[in-house]
């Protein structure tokens, strides 16, 4: 359970790792849509949530690193707020659930920050313009300057200790899991003719937000899953096709969960499809079998690339040695994406900091090879990390034109078996993996995956009638 | 229908109403939620919208008020934008749709606005951080500049124009209105005990979602309809209480429905119930009866409050005259919201230019007066406009205990008969009316809103096993 006690020991860790100076935490404010009051809906810093768990617009927190104290700077509500909003707790019994006892108006922010301005003020990278300048004009810096001046002593002390699950996260993940089964199994269970992707994600956002939160990244539901993010839905179903969902949950205390199934129109894999898919399975089954405490993720994702390579050399789309190809990037041509990357508060876990001091450190670098640049984690994994395993297969025709054109990774690829692939589309499929003391746990039950399950649950139909 | 004509023409007028000066149009970017690539859904600005048509993320416009030439700032796709984005239209093909046949690169943008720094450039209010940071460096001036230095030329035309809706877009409008209903007759017919106010509020956005756009503002989905801006969901349905539900749809192109209904929980007003119901609706009926061009919203706000202080007098909630209590806005006590606002791209149309000057002008100001400082249209009405008429009765705990304790028009109101209304919650009813030439028009198919229309629909209970 996350209580007041849960923050405070976070804060004291933190404060002992950045060892001096002042941290300032700047929440984040409901984000205008189309004008300021059309507001999308509010999403609290990670940072801010991991901190003092507050999901509250507008407020903002000091923590000096010497002395361990925490400030809340947030403001009563008036008459006006109360006829808008309702009745909300008192702001000392908001600082209360945080463990802080030190709340000041939002007004005395700046002053305090003036106070300290010759110490060394840490604040962690900014993804909100309104936040950027925010900053600046508290520290009488350019916004330039802020955009550049994030504290990587911050940034690797609350990497360090966020990328590590305490058992409160671990419940909270397992225990939403069950609503992102909920979206994949409705989306299997409409993969009918007819139907359009815009329903479909309807539904899959239905299934979220009646499960306490918004969807977790804008959903992908798509008959055209060789495009990586597709954020449209303009397309009908029709039978044949594979229908690819990616979509995840935001819990109510905003932990993500993030899948992807791939289901056959119609309810029946064509042979082609099967023989493609299976591929796809093997390597998702073969992460989870491989993943344990000081294995590199770079090895994992290697490793489910020569999976993916062995299955199509056996189906005489690609040739030669298959541990050179995936050596070479061969294999980038139909899986140019990561295996994975890491998952808690944000889906792609605290990726507002910096993608490389997430998931690489100084023994394990980001490569540049296509595909393998893509990584988004590649350094060892620890217990207590939560990971996805996500490996798919694309055939992406502008890509296939234009390495087939170029002659690139020739002595690997059968170009001219990929003309019966061309309108394939793409599989991918993806768990969400936490690593345990031997291996890893696949989090929540698992949503049908094997061949058989997914045409059973697309051939049930329940919803046929909505 | 939308075509390049359409555009073509607007920007003409636009060019003709403003004179002279550069005009700079700046569309939205994807809006980070927890970090730069998690984002909201794409929302393009509405101006832009407007003047260009287009849906599409980071790109830019200048329109010359003298020469007239229109020139959008937008890349082609890289192979990357390809693989992850999937095929696009080019550049040159968008802008042809908004009949713009010059197209340059966006980094040209700086160069373009330096050769024209020494003429005025127009620009519209900003709210979104980047969009204001990015204009002050186009312009070489500070934020804060940026954001009192809006074009009030610039916003008065856009207003005169946007105000009067052209046959395409009511055509629009009037399309999606059913999207709206859907909405709404999904929420009705969940006014069950047992149900939780986050289960209606999921498949009013699915409704929402599967007709082409997400909802056009946070919907309001409540058993405390007291709390006028209520954005939470925490509470389950329990029989005799009251569902408020006000929420819109946004269209294929944008444009916005807003209605809002109140339903018995379980089908069956109680009698207190039906009599504050009746008010309302006689008030938002009377509206739809009065609205003709030439008539100020004001007007037709104050006679509306007058039917509801009517009504509440009859009730013995309010004692007096209450012609007078009206003006000295004691039924605000009550109603403490205005009595509509405009239709567009925008659920409240052009509210990110500014409130005033989108709704009053040098005849009609704005009043400060507690309920109708809260009016947003206070202007004459024309043909075209589109309003919404939403009258409301709150009983508001914390405001009835603050105007009773402090004496707040006591001549007005019998604060001893609200005792038994403490816990009744509120009622509103809002329907999107077009101003004709002799008149209104509701827009689209009128959703139930009769006592035993809304209680048929609650009980026939179409999703009772979903």
């Amino acid at each position: 359970m996350f209580t007041a006690e849960t923050y405070l020991a976070r804060r004291a860790k933190l404060c002992e790792k950045v060892g001096q100076g002042l941290m300032l935490f700047v929440g984040n404010i409901d984000i205008a849509c189309n004008y300021k009051d059309n507001t999308y809906h509010f999403r609290q810093d990670s940072t801010f949530l991991y901190l003092f768990g507050l999901q509250v617009a507008g407020i903002a927190a000091t923590l000096d690193a010497e002395t361990g104290e925490a400030t809340l700077y947030m403001d009563e509500l008036t008459m006006d707020d109360i006829i808008w909003m309702g009745p909300q707790p008192s702001v000392y019994d908001q600082a209360a659930k945080a463990g802080v006892s030190k709340v000041l108006p939002t007004s005395k922010l700046s002053s305090v920050i003036a106070a300290n301005i010759n110490r060394e003020i840490h604040f962690v990278p900014t993804y909100h313009g309104v936040t950027t300048m925010r900053i600046a004009e508290l520290l009488g810096k350019s916004t330039k300057e802020i955009e550049s001046g994030a504290s990587v002593k911050l940034i690797k002390a609350l990497v360090s200790m966020r990328e590590i699950k305490e058992k409160c996260e671990i419940d909270e993940l397992r225990k939403h899991m069950a609503a992102g089964r909920e979206m994949h199994m409705a989306a299997m269970t409409m993969a009918h003719e007819g139907r359009t992707e815009a329903e479909i994600m309807a539904m899959v956002s239905r299934m979220s937000l009646k499960n306490g939160g918004p969807v977790s990244f804008p959903t992908i539901c798509t008959v055209h899953g060789e495009t990586l993010h597709n954020h449209g839905y303009p397309n009908t179903l029709k039978n044949g096709q594979l229908l690819l969902v990616d979509a995840g949950s935001e819990s109510p205390l905003c932990y993500a969960t993030d899948h992807t199934r791939t289901s056959p129109v119609g309810g029946k894999f064509t042979d082609q499809q099967k023989e493609i898919y299976q591929i796809v399975l093997d390597a998702n089954n073969a992460v989870a079998a491989a993943c344990e405490p000081g294995l590199t993720y770079k090895e994992v994702h290697l490793m489910a690339c020569r999976v993916i390579a062995g299955g199509l050399k056996e189906l005489g789309i690609m040739k030669g040695d298959m541990d050179e190809a995936v050596m070479e990037g061969a294999h980038a041509l139909f899986m140019p994406h990561g295996i994975g990357h890491m998952l808690g508060l944000d889906v792609h876990d605290m990726e507002s900091y910096n993608e490389v001091l997430v998931g690489y450190d100084d023994e394990i670098q980001k490569s540049t090879q296509f595909g393998l640049a893509s990584l988004r984690l590649g350094k060892r994994l620890r217990e207590g990390f939560v990971v996805t395993d996500e490996p798919g297969i694309y055939f992406i025709p502008a890509l296939i034109d234009k390495w087939k054109a170029e002659g690139i990774h020739k002595d690997f690829i059968n170009f001219d078996a990929l003309d019966a692939y061309r309108s394939f589309g793409g599989i991918r499929l993806e768990d969400d993996l936490l690593i345990t003391r031997h291996g890893c746990e696949n989090l929540g039950e698992r949503i049908p995956i094997e061949i058989e399950d997914v045409e059973k649950e697309v051939n049930n139909n329940r919803f046929n009638n909505i």
